[in-house]
């Protein structure tokens, strides 16, 4: 291992940005090479974003969207340095935008960079592919702490989704929230979910496949919210040396794409 | 132990009858005396209700709520036998009926004979009321085979008043079903329900107490029916040679009523 | 769907063949063609040979090693039916001969028919091909009833040794078992293995890859023995049609062999 | 709630006094009166223990066995402030110290603070106790980061402890750790252990009761070390106004010391 990876990191002074840095001082073969920020903001040792894109050969952007379009402009035209976006809020221009840059660099995008998360979102296509669904229940749980919002959460739609396209089936044509009531029987197919809120949980999703006379269960539980940074940095290492194309966490796992197996 | 406990069952040829029938079989120290049911019927075995009484030190009875009464009247009648009651569909008049017969003989009586479920009645009531509602939130899971009917649960609301009696308060005050959409932060001292359904799932609960750095469960799995025929064993054992009264599940397990603990 | 597959029953006085008859009632597009058992043996129904084989889309072996073998022949000598072997005890050359005979005809074997815990162990060998060992801590919980002889249980073992071959490792070289005293920090790359005995605990199976700041856990739990019987007759549905060879229950799933999915 | 409750902290430079002076920022009803550390360390604000005791209703120690013991009897002698002891290391004559300066005051010694654990263990105690050895299978399992060097935990052992106690048997004749090769059926009474070892996790600790047809699982999960400092807050809450005494975590949940209830 010659050299280290050089990261340089958009978005430096945000709450992602400083995570990631942090946690990548424990990381062997990766060196912090450049900090960047708004143009202009040069505070706390922040460098200019020519001078960053020079400096290293993956960027960590965790701007927004408008930003980040530009950003992925700019790494294009100079043939690089590879992109790992985390950032979040893309109208469809900006979309486009980065797409475009994909033609000429590795850029790899995800909402959601926990390791553990995509790997659950694979495995349970391809279980919910291979389980018949005349048989094979799937239900899916989730808990989090008591100042969650929102519910289901986003992730365990997301599991839904990835479970519905499994099946084939459009996840608003088979889901099933909030059982409550004479509800009857379950329908074969129907997709449930269900919600415990408490406490500081900070975040636990299960899928639940289950039969007669068998259950199989698919879990995910964060400890702490530095899975984000370390997948992050994970998708860093991965994307060195690839070739120019649109990338997501399930590439940086290995899987392939659902369909495709058999192929 | 010189001789074993006299066992008759009431409602033989019923469903929780002929279980109970056959978990006497493998119960070291108890012997089957007798088997009746409805008067006149003398099918395969089945002896007329006095000469059942004569035999027994315990009747079982899985009748329904009228014969029941009376069964519970013959008994205090008589001085005894004793009455473990599982019987279901009881009107005032009979629940009045047996509460009277409970000044002359020791009468057990419950919906539900699974004694794991009666210890995980009495703790979820102990931690409900030691562990403070500001900072421990409660929420009640349950999971059942695809053809329940009704969500949640029996057994999960019992849980839910078991919690709700631990605070103070009344459950229709403090639950939450079916938690969906932009349903905001969680109020303190709410109790939620959710609800997983599929497969042949036999019967799960679970008590979740979150707080914001721990999070204690309590649960419950059953892997088949048999568990209420062996808790109605356990129950005639536990009722020889008690005084007259009216007792539950709680008592078998040698809990104190709640509230009680402290006087 | 016109006409139903037509299934012979092997074996079909033993435990798992009166188990597999039972659950074909309940399968629709599957009918039970013959039953057949030892030769000469036509008590009950059974049949001989040579009219099941004439009978039957497929058949389903519970016998043992050397009768399979020469069942297996006797099914290649004809050009079919299709074959799915449940029989245990092969020796070599009773192995060969079924290879052999997978040259004619489609044959699945399995010493385990549960589907779910075939998915398991397929998803189990992707997580750990997929998560870097230096990251992701492996661990392997099972639970079994009371009676249970050996620990850990022969399943534990295989995701153990799936585990180990999605991670290009011998097993015997990194599996720790039975953790105890003062054990020191856990060294990475290793496969712990956890055991818990009671009760009437069918079998239950967890595989625990821990990171840091995030766990993710795969497990399966048998309700009841039925599950052998209903993925026995899911290969049997499975087999109809295909071409030669020897299968097993991950090709039924429709998993890619291990390494093969990227090439 | 006319006035706040004063808190003094002793050792409030270490670890856990930090953690609870940060924890007390959170709390309504408490303020922190003073803090002190060995005497004449002045530094950070820290005043003398005369002017810390002075100015406290409670007292939060963190030192070790020695200053403990000092500091206990200065409570006494002064008639106040309350004292809840978190420190370690007491050799037996400071143990008699403390003891003897809780006739005079009310004094809350633990070596844990989680009230979630201290709930479990007396839980734990009462399940096993009512529950019969014969039929109830006990096993604990326990779940910690890959840096933890000892197997079982302290606190797995501890909730052994509470279900031996439970049960009226020694823990070390009924223990039976790392459960490996062909172990035979499994004995009435023993109380096993389990262990799993990987990545962050936090500690997890389940003592399972499982019967022939159902199984009771009694769990508790830390999320973070912050329980410990907000359990001693509460003890803080607890001990005003109480009555001279050495109690523990269990007085302060309000269990009664088992084998009194129904007495």
């Amino acid at each position: 291992m010659a050299s280290p990876i050089r990261i340089a990191v958009a978005g430096a002074r945000g709450h992602m940005g400083r995570a990631v840095i942090e946690a990548l001082a424990d990381e062997p073969g990766l060196v912090l090479a450049a900090r960047f920020g708004r143009p202009g903001d040069e505070r706390d040792g922040l460098v200019d974003r020519a001078a960053a894109l020079a400096a290293a050969d993956v960027v960590l952007d965790f701007t927004t969207g408008a930003a980040s379009a530009a950003l992925a402009q700019a790494c294009a035209a100079r043939g690089g340095p590879a992109l790992v976006i985390g950032a979040t809020g893309f109208e469809p221009p900006e979309l486009a935008a980065v797409a475009e840059a994909a033609r000429r660099i590795p850029i790899v995008r995800a909402g959601n960079f926990s390791l553990g998360l995509a790997m659950l979102l694979g495995l349970v296509a391809q279980a919910a592919r291979a389980l018949p669904a005349e048989a094979w229940d799937i239900e899916i749980l989730e808990a989090h702490h008591r100042r969650k919002l929102d519910a289901p959460s986003g992730t365990a739609l997301m599991l839904g989704e990835a479970a519905a396209a499994g099946r084939g089936v459009a996840l608003a044509a088979v889901e099933r929230r909030g059982r409550d009531g004479l509800a009857g029987p379950r329908p074969p197919g129907e997709i449930g979910f269900a919600v415990l809120r408490g406490g500081g949980i900070v975040g636990e999703h299960s899928v639940v496949f289950a039969a007669e006379s068998e259950t199989l269960t698919l879990s995910h539980a964060a400890h702490d919210r530095g899975m984000f940074a370390r997948g992050a940095l994970a998708a860093a290492r991965w994307i060195v040396g690839r070739a120019p194309g649109a990338y997501d966490m399930q590439d940086v796992l290995g899987f392939m794409p659902i369909g495709q197996e058999n192929g």
